[in-house]
């Protein structure tokens, strides 16, 4: 079965009591879906710069003009994948942290998620991360969609300190955006060290480099005692 | 004048007194060290996988069998390259700040150096960052003197923090791994947020992501008061 007749079939199925030009409209979306979810895999893997209509049109197995008809250009389609990556990051990261309580809860519910898919990423590598390098000086709408990506993230990080220092978690003169800065070098150093050097123990130190962060910016009630001691 | 025709009447101006055969080996050389400059600054650019025999002889205005000569495959370029820059590396950061006192004061050199070096290639580029996320799913020669490189580099550090602790500048139980985890971190946000994102500001963030490492490793009569209170 190819994966056009595969999204036709889901696609009936799913809503049968849609009209002729409903259905047609529908198996257009869920096929640009698919081919979106492929390319996200394609460019864990080889970066974004690596995605080609070619390559994807032989990954989803449809034509190279089946593919050009959802995306109009390699550039839409680099930045539909930033698009994709970005709502992933958000369902998996960002949504379920907002059940915590606002706050320290909230903020460690945060870096915990972001550790999950970074633990992840190790093997499969991350376009926030490969992106940045790809694109860091190639101006245009990719790196646009990408660096935007990035720092709403990075915001919404920065609103959950402010939250946690306005809630009494951290210290009043905590600087919100240098807190944000040294997590965000702990998530890079994780995925460096664990993903290039293979070096054994990044997660640990992750996490260990979070507390000393909360220890270094919190109250002195709220302090764990040891900040390690291997050598 | 052509660039070799350039190495030429350097070499021959230097060493006069050479025999023939002497200074046909060092123009070679010559040529050689030029060409690996010129692969340097545009891996810098464009990244290690990008460079070829062609465009390095496009920029050093060689011809492609010229440049082929004195690199027998493009991969011997890249480790070359690699190889210079480590160098480059070790002249700028690390043989400096050898200079300075063991313990804090030469810890707290290699980080100043470090982080000048890093200034510089916010603007260039860093093939130590670059070139991770180039290689960090391709086994061979290239990756192996790349993560070779990078771990001498960060053992160096690791060695300067144990010296640190040693002398007395750091807590007896300060764990030395998780710190040069830690400055490392700092490094690749800086480069991040200030290459990448365009965020201002990110200089100031890494010097005092290092003092508040410092600050939570060290002995409490080193300790500063502020840990910064901007947002």
């Amino acid at each position: 079965m190819t994966v056009s007749s595969f999204t036709a079939k889901v696609a009936s199925r799913a809503l049968p009591s849609k009209t002729k030009g409903e259905r047609a409209l529908q198996k257009g979306q869920q096929t640009k879906q698919l081919i979106v979810n492929a390319a996200l895999g394609l460019a864990e893997q080889i970066g974004l710069e690596g995605l080609s209509i070619g390559a994807l049109a032989e990954v989803t197995r449809m034509s190279k003009s089946g593919v050009f008809a959802h995306f109009g250009s390699r550039e839409e389609l680099q930045i539909s994948v930033v698009r994709e990556y970005y709502q992933l990051f958000s369902d998996e990261v960002f949504f379920p942290a907002m059940n915590a309580p606002r706050g320290l809860p909230r903020l460690r519910a945060l870096f915990a998620n972001w550790m999950k898919r970074v633990a992840v990423e190790i093997q499969s590598g991350c376009i926030f991360i490969s992106g940045a390098v790809e694109f860091d000086d190639r101006p245009g709408p990719v790196r646009d969609a990408l660096a935007s990506s990035v720092q709403t993230w990075l915001n919404a990080v920065h609103r959950a300190v402010l939250q946690a220092r306005d809630e009494g978690h951290l210290l009043p003169g905590a600087d919100a955006y240098q807190m944000v800065f040294e997590i965000h070098g702990l998530i890079l150093a994780l995925h460096y060290e664990a993903r290039f050097l293979k070096n054994p123990g990044a997660i640990e130190r992750a996490n260990t480099g979070f507390e000393n962060i909360l220890r270094c910016y919190g109250r002195p009630s709220s302090q764990p005692s040891a900040i390690g001691s291997k050598a």
